[in-house]
């Protein structure tokens, strides 16, 4: 799976919270960026950003005079970051939770900034969208599971940890599409080879 | 002022809501669209507009494939529409009150786009701020009505109007800034000529 | 289908900006006006409006004196205005989306103003709910497309227009009651006249 | 003040949450209610509210046939109810955080409903408006403060008992009105007496 | 079921609005309380509240100093108030929809407060859910009527109540867990019965 | 500053996203935890939580069956993930916008939990509120910039810079605090030694 750090964009421009907003603008219609960073004080301090919706909302919308405005009064921090190594799927779910438009994407330091038109432009949903890819996981963990469990035995402990596998990755499918699932496949399982359910140790479901 | 037909985007895409999401997927790449409108059936229809965030918040962050979903279940219809004359500032307002990134300029028909960019890139908030131009046009505004007063009277007729012209103005101002007046230029003239008020009829304020 | 100008109270008071709450409160109280619209001053203004809401939730919750506060303190500005020509369902979702309880109708000047009240007494949607009348709509579409196909051709162009008609219907009926459309009426078809698919050319989505 | 069972009506039809909606929209017709409530069907059970904005956000705005729709499905239930004791501009502050439009009022069984336009209609906010009415109240208890300090003594347990009345009178004005109090009262009184601040004992304020 | 009483835990704290949010953390501190009720000053006056939240969102995320801001500004007055009959389905129900994380019990006086934490250990959700308990109900009552109906007849008085009775607890549940009913338990009687239908009168449905 | 990681709980409970509600409900239970973390699938996965209030209000308000759900279908996935390194104001500034009473604090990996709890008991916010320690902070760093411009020169490189660090301090404070700056400590300063504005160069403000 893509993640953050395959579809952001690494060229981001950064300001400080005590400029004003005119030098914010200038500075974004200069390359063309619709966002701006701001950076950070030290290490415990939190990134924020400047956006074209904080400009149009904030500044324009009051009719107020931005050279006069400073962009700590229309930034938003601390900013929602991106973990580089988040696939896109949940990238584009932060988003649409928070109803983001763009985060940076942070580790230790900025990386970089993702954008809608970088989700759209950069991951392959079209081509290859999660719930195909995911169906086709699932096929072969089933698959896979029978397999071992027919070797072993339904009730044996290679057959149980395979069917937590399964299990796991149907719960990540539901989860993603917002389904309800009827029946697990470990469930139809079970209606088979009623033995199985005796073998499996179901505390498996904690680490505490 | 500039209005919403001066600065909207009038190469406008539309779709038809039947189309596959992918569809409309394509014909955005196709020329860089970030929005396309949906068409209506006919005139008692509401256009509707799909969106790059209509994409990433419905259909990646769930994993869909786009092939398989039409247009009308992620479109949002009734679109809100702007009023080609409508001034920039109160379309900003507009979008800062309904968290708008875009909506068509609609009258009888579609005339166009208007995004947040291009709110940014044409208005002139920079170089004019509105509440510059508005306080300028308050000073002429009290100027002018002191002048008519001075050669009628206080309590003349059209030293009222005149004043009941600065009264809207300065609500204006206070209203597009989210201010507060404290005493409004008329009740200052007041203390000074205290007939003024007697020769002005309230009623004004009511067209039923 | 009844539209936003057939159910709307033309009978609508306005007020200036500058008056005070009390005198807007008058104004109500005189006619049994449940809500007021604010005059624009000039056309690149918006109009505004002023309900018993604004009065209870913003003057009466915090105990302030009506006669010190001004309409514009209170008012929603720009409000959002209802096309004349929209139906009187999309009346209703632009009504629920926005969690609107009034608006005025306007088209260049104020037309009327158009509340719960009047949707629910001059809709007929008790006699003649829309989901009845577009389904019937949606029966007669399906005859009218198979009937042209049989006496043209499956693949005939008149054949896939009347089938866009369908589609287009049919989008229209699952986003207005948000349902899922598992097979389209024309999918059916294809199924029992496969050689359809092939004349049908889809690139009539796009107007761009 | 006046409180909620004052400016309640107390005509108020029920329904039960099995009959259609074309049913309570029949009774709504009928008497010109805009909301029913409810019923209840045990003690434990809570009251339900349907209202027009029920009927046009989730019924005519998808085009649903109200004989096939039951009250149930729409209503909102719990709904918020208004205890008969509570002042008005406490009632006007609870539609206000909740935007309520008309709540039941109810202890241990309903009494009445309130409307927006019952407050507007029913209150007195205009001619004596909170504001004007608790900095009178607060203008005498200060007064009446400083005289029972006079004649005891600035550090007298009377003395102190007086000034707690105060804050907590000048607290309420400061949250009814969402105002700073910079200086209370009491801190003015004890710039002149600086031996009030050690008499008064503070643990006061803890019940528990 | 059991109610809000059976549940709530009666050691409440209880602050005046005056007291400095020092003060109420201290408070807090002392005995672990969450949340502090804020008292009335009179008969007519609403409660307040002040949790944790409030001291995290309004003073710790502004770096302001507890010991100079007061109580009532930052407390939510008035405050949802639970009623103590109000079974714990619904009290759950009116925390889902306000997203409340604690509430003060009151019936004419402050009886107890029920936290999130309450609910869960307090209610037997696990052993005894709703859904279960309100399925047997309903077995019992569709018995019940049609054992009824058999002795009287399917058009009796007591068979038409019988099924009223059906009828409102279907459709409670329906409500509780959000589902749509296809085919009420009365409906499948009328198939076998159509006499049924004709016997009972439905006006029952208002009290108006 | 005392950072995430220094106010964090470490005893933190997982759980995998296909046990069932039932199961995270006991083991919650058996140590009294309000949440656990749902463990990822792989590097690419994202952490979800599942709270006490997820519990109240999707189980037990809709009267579910808690052994019949999963952790998947009440999960909130991706959750909001807390930086180790991150400031406790800011912590508290994120738990403010977003609404969170508990987040996990995850670098690469999971390292602790943070609720509205420990922001309150461990943070040292009653006896150190942030806006007496940063208006210290902002006092000594005029102080040194006053000094340091005395010692070189008001348009020296060393002056500049030192006010560069005033400016973003004071930005900082204002942001935290929510407040307007209306003159600047620098902007002081230029009107003692106007030679200061010319000597400074601004184009600092953007790293890109």
């Amino acid at each position: 799976m893509l993640k953050a750090a395959d579809i952001m964009t690494k060229d981001v421009a950064t300001i400080r919270s005590s400029a004003t907003v005119a030098q914010a603008v200038e500075l974004m219609n200069s390359r063309g960026w619709r966002a701006l960073i701001v950076e950070r004080r030290h290490d415990q301090d939190a990134y924020g950003i400047i956006t074209e919706a904080d400009i149009v909302y904030k500044v324009i919308a009051f009719g107020k005079d931005p050279a006069k405005l400073r962009v700590h009064e229309i930034m938003s921090k601390p900013c929602m970051a991106i973990n580089p190594n988040l696939g896109v799927a949940y990238v584009a779910r932060l988003f649409a939770e928070y109803h983001l438009l763009r985060a940076p994407v942070i580790q230790g330091k900025l990386l970089g900034i993702i954008s809608l038109s970088d989700i759209i432009s950069e991951s392959k949903f079209v081509e290859e969208p999660q719930e195909v890819l995911l169906e086709e996981e699932l096929h072969h963990a089933v698959e896979n599971a029978r397999s071992i469990c027919d070797r072993t035995s339904p009730s044996s402990k290679e057959c149980g940890a395979a069917w937590d596998t399964v299990d796991e990755l149907q719960a990540e499918i539901a989860h993603q599409q917002s389904k309800k699932i009827f029946k697990t496949a470990f469930e139809e399982y079970c209606e088979e080879f009623p033995e199985a359910m005796q073998g499996r140790v179901f505390d498996a479901w904690c680490s505490g």
